[in-house]
Protein backbone atom coordinates (compact mmCIF):
# COMPACT_ATOMS: atom_id res chain seq x y z
CA UNK A 1 0.00 0.00 0.00
CA UNK A 2 1.40 3.61 -0.88
CA UNK A 3 0.91 4.80 2.30
CA UNK A 4 3.63 2.24 3.98
CA UNK A 5 5.82 3.12 1.40
CA UNK A 6 6.49 6.61 3.26
CA UNK A 7 8.29 6.88 6.60
CA UNK A 8 8.38 9.71 8.45
CA UNK A 9 12.07 10.31 10.41
CA UNK A 10 12.76 12.70 13.49
CA UNK A 11 16.92 13.15 13.62
CA UNK A 12 17.62 13.19 17.45
CA UNK A 13 13.94 14.44 18.88
CA UNK A 14 15.28 16.55 21.96
CA UNK A 15 11.30 16.40 23.93
CA UNK A 16 9.31 12.74 24.11
CA UNK A 17 5.91 14.91 23.70
CA UNK A 18 6.91 15.99 19.98
CA UNK A 19 7.55 12.61 19.45
CA UNK A 20 4.21 12.07 20.42
CA UNK A 21 2.66 15.24 18.95
CA UNK A 22 4.11 13.59 15.55
CA UNK A 23 3.18 10.34 15.82
CA UNK A 24 -0.41 11.73 16.29
CA UNK A 25 -0.09 13.91 13.51
CA UNK A 26 0.80 10.79 11.08
CA UNK A 27 -1.57 8.72 12.31
CA UNK A 28 -4.88 11.28 11.68
CA UNK A 29 -3.48 11.29 8.14
CA UNK A 30 -2.96 7.67 7.44
CA UNK A 31 0.58 7.78 7.99
CA UNK A 32 2.05 4.93 10.55
CA UNK A 33 5.77 4.71 9.71
CA UNK A 34 8.33 6.52 12.51
CA UNK A 35 11.78 6.32 12.34
CA UNK A 36 13.71 7.89 15.58
CA UNK A 37 17.40 8.72 15.11
CA UNK A 38 19.34 8.57 18.55
CA UNK A 39 16.11 9.96 20.71
CA UNK A 40 16.91 11.76 23.06
CA UNK A 41 14.32 10.31 25.62
CA UNK A 42 12.49 7.12 24.41
CA UNK A 43 9.92 5.01 25.35
CA UNK A 44 8.66 8.02 27.50
CA UNK A 45 5.40 8.39 29.31
CA UNK A 46 5.37 12.25 27.34
CA UNK A 47 5.51 11.00 24.09
CA UNK A 48 2.59 8.06 25.07
CA UNK A 49 0.50 10.95 26.70
CA UNK A 50 0.73 13.45 23.89
CA UNK A 51 0.24 10.42 21.03
CA UNK A 52 -3.26 10.48 22.38
CA UNK A 53 -4.59 7.23 20.31
CA UNK A 54 -1.81 6.82 18.51
CA UNK A 55 0.26 4.66 20.61
CA UNK A 56 0.56 2.03 18.02
CA UNK A 57 2.63 4.06 15.84
CA UNK A 58 5.03 5.04 18.93
CA UNK A 59 4.99 1.02 19.51
CA UNK A 60 6.24 0.20 15.79
CA UNK A 61 8.61 3.03 15.50
CA UNK A 62 12.02 1.91 14.62
CA UNK A 63 15.08 3.54 16.44
CA UNK A 64 17.90 3.62 14.48
CA UNK A 65 21.75 5.35 15.63
CA UNK A 66 21.88 7.47 12.42
CA UNK A 67 20.53 8.84 9.68
CA UNK A 68 21.89 6.67 6.99
CA UNK A 69 20.73 3.52 8.31
CA UNK A 70 17.01 5.50 8.56
CA UNK A 71 17.02 5.67 5.14
CA UNK A 72 19.03 3.05 3.53
CA UNK A 73 16.35 1.34 1.26
CA UNK A 74 14.57 4.91 0.28
CA UNK A 75 14.78 5.78 -3.23
CA UNK A 76 13.83 9.54 -2.17
CA UNK A 77 14.94 11.80 0.59
CA UNK A 78 13.47 15.20 1.67
CA UNK A 79 14.94 16.95 4.42
CA UNK A 80 13.14 19.77 6.54
CA UNK A 81 15.42 22.73 6.39
CA UNK A 82 13.83 26.57 8.12
CA UNK A 83 16.79 28.42 6.66
CA UNK A 84 18.73 28.86 3.20
CA UNK A 85 21.64 26.67 3.20
CA UNK A 86 24.97 27.18 1.50
CA UNK A 87 24.97 24.40 -0.81
CA UNK A 88 20.94 24.18 -0.83
CA UNK A 89 19.12 21.31 -2.51
CA UNK A 90 16.39 22.17 -5.09
CA UNK A 91 13.88 23.20 -2.49
CA UNK A 92 10.10 22.15 -2.51
CA UNK A 93 7.58 23.91 -0.56
CA UNK A 94 4.97 21.33 1.42
CA UNK A 95 2.40 21.46 -0.92
CA UNK A 96 5.15 19.95 -3.56
CA UNK A 97 7.22 17.81 -1.31
CA UNK A 98 3.49 16.07 -0.28
CA UNK A 99 2.86 15.19 -3.84
CA UNK A 100 6.20 13.97 -4.59
CA UNK A 101 6.43 12.03 -1.94
CA UNK A 102 2.97 9.93 -2.67
CA UNK A 103 3.72 10.06 -6.14
CA UNK A 104 7.38 7.95 -5.82
CA UNK A 105 5.86 6.07 -3.48
CA UNK A 106 2.98 5.02 -5.18
CA UNK A 107 5.05 3.18 -7.98
CA UNK A 108 6.65 1.23 -5.53
CA UNK A 109 9.39 2.90 -3.91
CA UNK A 110 10.50 2.99 -0.83
CA UNK A 111 10.39 7.50 0.43
CA UNK A 112 10.79 9.46 3.62
CA UNK A 113 10.56 13.07 4.76
CA UNK A 114 13.22 13.63 7.35
CA UNK A 115 12.60 16.71 10.10
CA UNK A 116 15.99 17.65 12.80
CA UNK A 117 16.32 18.20 15.91
CA UNK A 118 14.16 20.72 17.23
CA UNK A 119 16.93 23.59 18.02
CA UNK A 120 18.94 23.59 15.28
CA UNK A 121 17.18 21.36 12.62
CA UNK A 122 19.05 19.41 10.43
CA UNK A 123 22.98 19.52 10.16
CA UNK A 124 24.61 20.15 6.33
CA UNK A 125 26.06 16.03 6.77
CA UNK A 126 22.30 15.11 7.28
CA UNK A 127 21.51 17.14 4.41
CA UNK A 128 23.70 15.12 2.33
CA UNK A 129 21.96 12.51 2.56
CA UNK A 130 18.36 14.12 0.89
CA UNK A 131 17.58 14.49 -2.80
CA UNK A 132 15.54 17.86 -1.91
CA UNK A 133 14.96 20.03 0.99
CA UNK A 134 11.03 21.05 2.08
CA UNK A 135 10.99 24.15 2.98
CA UNK A 136 7.61 25.09 5.10
CA UNK A 137 6.08 28.08 3.80
CA UNK A 138 6.07 30.72 7.37
CA UNK A 139 5.86 33.94 8.40
CA UNK A 140 8.88 36.21 7.68
CA UNK A 141 9.05 37.56 11.37
CA UNK A 142 8.32 34.52 13.25
CA UNK A 143 9.66 30.95 12.09
CA UNK A 144 9.18 28.65 15.07
CA UNK A 145 7.57 25.86 13.61
CA UNK A 146 6.68 23.17 16.47
CA UNK A 147 8.31 20.07 15.35
CA UNK A 148 4.69 18.47 15.62
CA UNK A 149 3.19 21.06 13.40
CA UNK A 150 6.16 20.70 10.71
CA UNK A 151 5.04 17.02 10.80
CA UNK A 152 1.62 17.31 10.92
CA UNK A 153 1.69 20.10 7.91
CA UNK A 154 3.83 17.17 5.59
CA UNK A 155 1.43 14.52 6.42
CA UNK A 156 -1.49 16.79 6.36
CA UNK A 157 -0.27 17.53 2.08
CA UNK A 158 0.42 13.72 1.73
CA UNK A 159 -3.14 13.34 2.22
CA UNK A 160 -4.77 16.17 0.22
CA UNK A 161 -2.35 14.94 -2.51
CA UNK A 162 -3.88 11.50 -2.34
CA UNK A 163 -7.41 12.92 -3.55
CA UNK A 164 -7.84 13.65 -7.17
CA UNK A 165 -9.47 17.37 -6.17
CA UNK A 166 -10.87 17.90 -2.57
CA UNK A 167 -13.49 15.12 -0.72
CA UNK A 168 -15.90 18.06 -0.86
CA UNK A 169 -18.64 16.39 1.07
CA UNK A 170 -22.74 17.64 0.17
CA UNK A 171 -25.17 17.69 2.28
CA UNK A 172 -27.19 13.91 2.06
CA UNK A 173 -29.97 15.58 1.92
CA UNK A 174 -33.45 15.42 -0.69
CA UNK A 175 -33.76 18.30 -2.87
CA UNK A 176 -36.98 19.04 -4.79
CA UNK A 177 -37.59 19.06 -8.25
CA UNK A 178 -37.34 22.33 -10.53
CA UNK A 179 -40.86 22.15 -10.89
CA UNK A 180 -41.54 22.01 -6.67
CA UNK A 181 -39.39 24.93 -6.41
CA UNK A 182 -41.61 26.62 -9.01
CA UNK A 183 -44.95 25.93 -7.04
CA UNK A 184 -43.21 27.69 -4.29
CA UNK A 185 -42.21 30.72 -6.41
CA UNK A 186 -45.66 31.17 -7.74
CA UNK A 187 -47.12 31.11 -3.73
CA UNK A 188 -44.87 33.60 -2.64
CA UNK A 189 -45.44 35.67 -5.97
CA UNK A 190 -49.29 35.13 -5.56
CA UNK A 191 -49.38 36.26 -1.77
CA UNK A 192 -46.93 38.98 -2.40
CA UNK A 193 -49.25 40.31 -5.32
CA UNK A 194 -52.19 39.66 -3.26
CA UNK A 195 -50.64 41.87 -0.43
CA UNK A 196 -49.74 44.67 -2.80
CA UNK A 197 -45.85 44.28 -1.93
CA UNK A 198 -44.11 45.58 -4.56
CA UNK A 199 -44.75 48.35 -7.21
CA UNK A 200 -45.87 47.26 -10.81
CA UNK A 201 -42.85 48.83 -11.94
CA UNK A 202 -41.13 46.68 -9.05
CA UNK A 203 -42.12 43.82 -9.72
CA UNK A 204 -40.49 41.77 -12.14
CA UNK A 205 -36.82 42.92 -10.62
CA UNK A 206 -38.27 41.82 -6.87
CA UNK A 207 -39.76 38.48 -8.32
CA UNK A 208 -36.19 37.48 -10.04
CA UNK A 209 -34.24 38.60 -6.96
CA UNK A 210 -35.97 36.52 -4.73
CA UNK A 211 -35.74 33.84 -6.81
CA UNK A 212 -32.31 34.04 -7.23
CA UNK A 213 -31.82 34.42 -3.40
CA UNK A 214 -33.80 31.01 -2.82
CA UNK A 215 -32.54 29.15 -5.70
CA UNK A 216 -28.55 30.14 -4.26
CA UNK A 217 -30.06 28.61 -1.07
CA UNK A 218 -31.02 25.59 -2.60
CA UNK A 219 -33.44 24.75 0.30
CA UNK A 220 -34.29 21.09 0.71
CA UNK A 221 -37.54 19.55 0.64
CA UNK A 222 -38.09 19.91 4.49
CA UNK A 223 -37.29 23.15 4.21
CA UNK A 224 -39.59 24.00 1.36
CA UNK A 225 -42.60 22.79 3.18
CA UNK A 226 -41.23 25.21 5.89
CA UNK A 227 -41.05 28.39 3.69
CA UNK A 228 -44.77 27.87 2.26
CA UNK A 229 -45.77 27.64 5.69
CA UNK A 230 -44.31 31.01 6.12
CA UNK A 231 -45.51 32.45 3.19
CA UNK A 232 -49.22 31.11 4.25
CA UNK A 233 -48.28 33.68 6.95
CA UNK A 234 -48.11 36.53 4.66
CA UNK A 235 -51.62 36.10 3.39
CA UNK A 236 -53.70 38.41 5.24
CA UNK A 237 -56.76 36.10 5.70
CA UNK A 238 -54.96 32.79 7.02
CA UNK B 1 -4.07 44.98 6.61
CA UNK B 2 -5.71 41.50 5.00
CA UNK B 3 -4.63 39.82 7.74
CA UNK B 4 -5.58 41.71 10.20
CA UNK B 5 -9.09 41.10 8.96
CA UNK B 6 -8.73 37.70 10.19
CA UNK B 7 -9.79 35.78 13.70
CA UNK B 8 -9.59 32.73 14.46
CA UNK B 9 -12.06 31.81 17.56
CA UNK B 10 -11.69 29.21 20.18
CA UNK B 11 -14.59 28.31 22.22
CA UNK B 12 -14.49 26.68 25.34
CA UNK B 13 -11.02 25.71 24.91
CA UNK B 14 -10.17 23.25 27.97
CA UNK B 15 -5.87 22.79 28.04
CA UNK B 16 -4.53 26.61 28.35
CA UNK B 17 -1.68 24.38 26.54
CA UNK B 18 -4.01 24.21 23.66
CA UNK B 19 -4.20 27.91 23.44
CA UNK B 20 -0.20 28.39 23.58
CA UNK B 21 -0.11 26.27 20.82
CA UNK B 22 -2.86 28.06 18.10
CA UNK B 23 -0.69 31.25 19.85
CA UNK B 24 2.51 29.90 17.71
CA UNK B 25 0.39 28.07 15.17
CA UNK B 26 -1.47 31.34 14.19
CA UNK B 27 2.25 33.70 14.90
CA UNK B 28 3.91 31.55 12.30
CA UNK B 29 1.74 31.85 9.60
CA UNK B 30 1.21 35.57 10.34
CA UNK B 31 -2.01 35.78 11.97
CA UNK B 32 -2.26 37.64 15.03
CA UNK B 33 -6.33 37.73 16.09
CA UNK B 34 -7.22 35.45 18.45
CA UNK B 35 -10.50 35.42 20.38
CA UNK B 36 -11.37 32.69 23.08
CA UNK B 37 -14.61 32.47 24.06
CA UNK B 38 -15.28 31.45 28.19
CA UNK B 39 -11.90 29.43 28.19
CA UNK B 40 -11.26 27.75 31.31
CA UNK B 41 -7.71 28.80 32.62
CA UNK B 42 -6.46 31.47 31.08
CA UNK B 43 -4.18 33.25 31.52
CA UNK B 44 -1.95 30.41 32.03
CA UNK B 45 1.57 29.55 32.41
CA UNK B 46 1.02 26.58 30.37
CA UNK B 47 -0.13 28.59 27.72
CA UNK B 48 2.64 31.05 27.26
CA UNK B 49 4.66 28.09 27.89
CA UNK B 50 3.76 26.18 24.70
CA UNK B 51 3.17 29.85 22.92
CA UNK B 52 7.08 29.79 22.14
CA UNK B 53 7.49 33.07 20.89
CA UNK B 54 4.15 33.85 20.48
CA UNK B 55 3.29 35.70 24.07
CA UNK B 56 2.09 38.72 22.11
CA UNK B 57 -0.89 37.11 20.52
CA UNK B 58 -1.78 35.71 23.89
CA UNK B 59 -1.43 38.98 25.31
CA UNK B 60 -3.79 40.60 22.74
CA UNK B 61 -6.20 37.97 22.65
CA UNK B 62 -9.48 39.13 23.06
CA UNK B 63 -11.91 36.76 25.83
CA UNK B 64 -15.38 36.94 25.55
CA UNK B 65 -18.43 35.35 27.01
CA UNK B 66 -19.92 34.57 23.82
CA UNK B 67 -19.60 33.39 20.25
CA UNK B 68 -22.05 35.73 19.08
CA UNK B 69 -19.98 38.64 20.94
CA UNK B 70 -16.82 36.95 19.32
CA UNK B 71 -17.84 37.32 15.97
CA UNK B 72 -20.78 40.14 15.61
CA UNK B 73 -18.85 42.58 13.18
CA UNK B 74 -18.07 38.96 10.69
CA UNK B 75 -19.65 39.16 7.57
CA UNK B 76 -17.91 35.22 7.41
CA UNK B 77 -17.88 32.55 10.00
CA UNK B 78 -16.61 29.30 9.24
CA UNK B 79 -16.70 26.30 11.95
CA UNK B 80 -14.52 23.46 12.36
CA UNK B 81 -16.41 20.03 12.62
CA UNK B 82 -14.79 16.89 12.57
CA UNK B 83 -18.38 14.61 12.10
CA UNK B 84 -21.32 15.46 9.75
CA UNK B 85 -24.32 16.63 11.42
CA UNK B 86 -27.67 16.38 10.89
CA UNK B 87 -28.63 19.92 9.64
CA UNK B 88 -24.76 20.43 8.07
CA UNK B 89 -23.88 23.55 6.00
CA UNK B 90 -21.96 23.61 2.61
CA UNK B 91 -18.45 21.95 4.17
CA UNK B 92 -15.23 23.28 2.85
CA UNK B 93 -11.95 21.60 3.24
CA UNK B 94 -9.16 23.41 4.66
CA UNK B 95 -7.98 24.50 1.32
CA UNK B 96 -10.84 25.98 0.46
CA UNK B 97 -11.41 27.58 3.66
CA UNK B 98 -7.67 29.06 4.22
CA UNK B 99 -8.87 30.37 0.48
CA UNK B 100 -12.06 31.94 1.30
CA UNK B 101 -11.26 33.42 4.34
CA UNK B 102 -8.19 35.64 2.37
CA UNK B 103 -10.63 36.75 -0.25
CA UNK B 104 -13.08 37.71 1.55
CA UNK B 105 -10.66 39.27 4.42
CA UNK B 106 -8.99 40.90 1.37
CA UNK B 107 -11.70 43.34 0.60
CA UNK B 108 -12.34 44.29 3.81
CA UNK B 109 -14.67 42.17 5.14
CA UNK B 110 -14.19 40.69 8.94
CA UNK B 111 -14.01 37.02 8.97
CA UNK B 112 -13.39 34.29 11.20
CA UNK B 113 -12.58 30.54 11.81
CA UNK B 114 -14.01 29.28 14.67
CA UNK B 115 -13.11 26.12 16.57
CA UNK B 116 -14.63 24.03 19.43
CA UNK B 117 -14.02 22.69 22.60
CA UNK B 118 -11.73 20.02 22.78
CA UNK B 119 -13.70 16.77 23.42
CA UNK B 120 -17.11 17.61 21.57
CA UNK B 121 -16.15 20.21 19.38
CA UNK B 122 -18.87 23.18 18.72
CA UNK B 123 -22.21 22.46 19.58
CA UNK B 124 -25.54 22.75 16.37
CA UNK B 125 -26.09 26.26 18.54
CA UNK B 126 -23.23 27.39 17.95
CA UNK B 127 -23.00 25.83 14.35
CA UNK B 128 -26.35 28.33 13.71
CA UNK B 129 -23.53 31.22 14.14
CA UNK B 130 -21.71 29.99 10.86
CA UNK B 131 -22.01 30.45 7.03
CA UNK B 132 -19.79 27.45 6.64
CA UNK B 133 -18.00 24.28 8.16
CA UNK B 134 -14.93 23.75 7.72
CA UNK B 135 -14.07 19.99 7.71
CA UNK B 136 -10.30 18.97 7.68
CA UNK B 137 -9.80 15.64 5.67
CA UNK B 138 -8.13 13.36 8.01
CA UNK B 139 -8.01 9.33 8.13
CA UNK B 140 -11.46 7.41 8.43
CA UNK B 141 -10.21 5.16 11.22
CA UNK B 142 -8.39 8.11 13.29
CA UNK B 143 -9.90 11.62 13.32
CA UNK B 144 -8.26 12.42 16.35
CA UNK B 145 -7.01 15.94 15.29
CA UNK B 146 -5.32 18.01 17.98
CA UNK B 147 -6.64 21.44 18.69
CA UNK B 148 -2.94 23.42 17.58
CA UNK B 149 -2.98 21.02 14.78
CA UNK B 150 -6.66 22.22 13.16
CA UNK B 151 -5.48 25.40 14.02
CA UNK B 152 -2.03 24.89 12.17
CA UNK B 153 -3.24 23.52 9.18
CA UNK B 154 -6.21 26.29 8.58
CA UNK B 155 -3.58 29.06 9.07
CA UNK B 156 -0.90 27.04 7.03
CA UNK B 157 -4.15 27.00 4.27
CA UNK B 158 -4.87 31.01 4.96
CA UNK B 159 -1.23 31.71 4.24
CA UNK B 160 -0.50 29.31 1.19
CA UNK B 161 -3.74 31.38 -0.39
CA UNK B 162 -2.35 34.33 -0.12
CA UNK B 163 0.22 33.09 -2.40
CA UNK B 164 -1.78 32.09 -5.28
CA UNK B 165 -1.99 35.21 -7.19
CA UNK B 166 -5.73 36.45 -7.30
CA UNK B 167 -8.02 35.82 -5.01
CA UNK B 168 -11.26 33.60 -6.38
CA UNK B 169 -13.28 36.10 -7.02
CA UNK B 170 -16.48 36.13 -4.78
CA UNK B 171 -19.89 37.65 -5.22
CA UNK B 172 -19.07 41.28 -5.26
CA UNK B 173 -21.95 41.96 -2.63
CA UNK B 174 -21.87 43.36 1.08
CA UNK B 175 -23.06 40.59 3.63
CA UNK B 176 -24.56 41.23 6.94
CA UNK B 177 -22.47 41.12 10.31
CA UNK B 178 -23.70 38.79 12.76
CA UNK B 179 -25.54 40.97 14.67
CA UNK B 180 -27.11 42.06 11.98
CA UNK B 181 -28.26 39.37 10.86
CA UNK B 182 -29.29 38.65 14.23
CA UNK B 183 -31.36 41.22 14.33
CA UNK B 184 -33.59 39.82 11.64
CA UNK B 185 -33.55 36.43 13.05
CA UNK B 186 -35.28 38.31 16.57
CA UNK B 187 -37.37 40.31 13.99
CA UNK B 188 -38.84 37.25 11.80
CA UNK B 189 -39.22 34.81 15.13
CA UNK B 190 -40.88 37.71 17.42
CA UNK B 191 -43.79 38.18 14.23
CA UNK B 192 -43.77 33.83 14.21
CA UNK B 193 -44.92 34.24 18.11
CA UNK B 194 -47.46 36.53 17.55
CA UNK B 195 -48.90 34.77 14.86
CA UNK B 196 -48.68 31.43 16.60
CA UNK B 197 -46.82 29.81 14.14
CA UNK B 198 -45.69 27.15 15.99
CA UNK B 199 -46.43 24.86 19.63
CA UNK B 200 -44.32 25.54 22.54
CA UNK B 201 -42.36 22.68 22.23
CA UNK B 202 -41.92 22.72 18.35
CA UNK B 203 -40.50 26.31 18.55
CA UNK B 204 -37.73 25.32 19.59
CA UNK B 205 -36.68 23.07 16.78
CA UNK B 206 -38.36 25.25 14.06
CA UNK B 207 -36.70 28.32 15.05
CA UNK B 208 -33.56 26.64 14.82
CA UNK B 209 -34.06 25.24 11.62
CA UNK B 210 -34.72 28.37 9.55
CA UNK B 211 -31.86 29.83 11.45
CA UNK B 212 -29.76 27.52 9.96
CA UNK B 213 -31.49 27.50 6.51
CA UNK B 214 -30.86 31.48 6.54
CA UNK B 215 -27.12 30.99 7.65
CA UNK B 216 -26.44 28.48 5.24
CA UNK B 217 -28.15 31.06 2.69
CA UNK B 218 -25.99 33.72 3.24
CA UNK B 219 -28.32 37.08 1.94
CA UNK B 220 -26.12 40.01 1.50
CA UNK B 221 -27.49 43.42 2.79
CA UNK B 222 -29.78 44.51 -0.13
CA UNK B 223 -31.46 40.45 0.13
CA UNK B 224 -31.55 41.10 3.83
CA UNK B 225 -33.81 44.37 3.45
CA UNK B 226 -36.06 42.22 1.74
CA UNK B 227 -36.53 39.12 3.82
CA UNK B 228 -37.46 41.53 6.63
CA UNK B 229 -39.83 43.22 3.95
CA UNK B 230 -41.37 39.89 3.78
CA UNK B 231 -41.47 39.69 7.47
CA UNK B 232 -43.37 42.45 7.78
CA UNK B 233 -46.08 41.15 5.87
CA UNK B 234 -46.34 38.50 8.01
CA UNK B 235 -47.43 40.09 10.89
CA UNK B 236 -50.92 40.31 10.75
CA UNK B 237 -51.48 44.41 11.03
CA UNK B 238 -49.31 45.29 8.47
Amino acid sequence: MTFDNIRFVLVEPWHPGNIGAAARAMKVMDLRRLTLVRPRDFPAEEAVRRAHGAEDILAQATVVESLAEAVADCRLVIGATSRARSYPHPVLDTRQAGARLLAEASRGDQVAAVFGTERTGLSNEDLNACNFELRIPTSKDFRSLNLGSAVQLLAYEVFMASFEGAPNRERDVEYPNAETLEHFYQHLEGVLDARGYTTDEMREISFFKLRRLFARCRPDVAELRRLHSLVRLMARDS
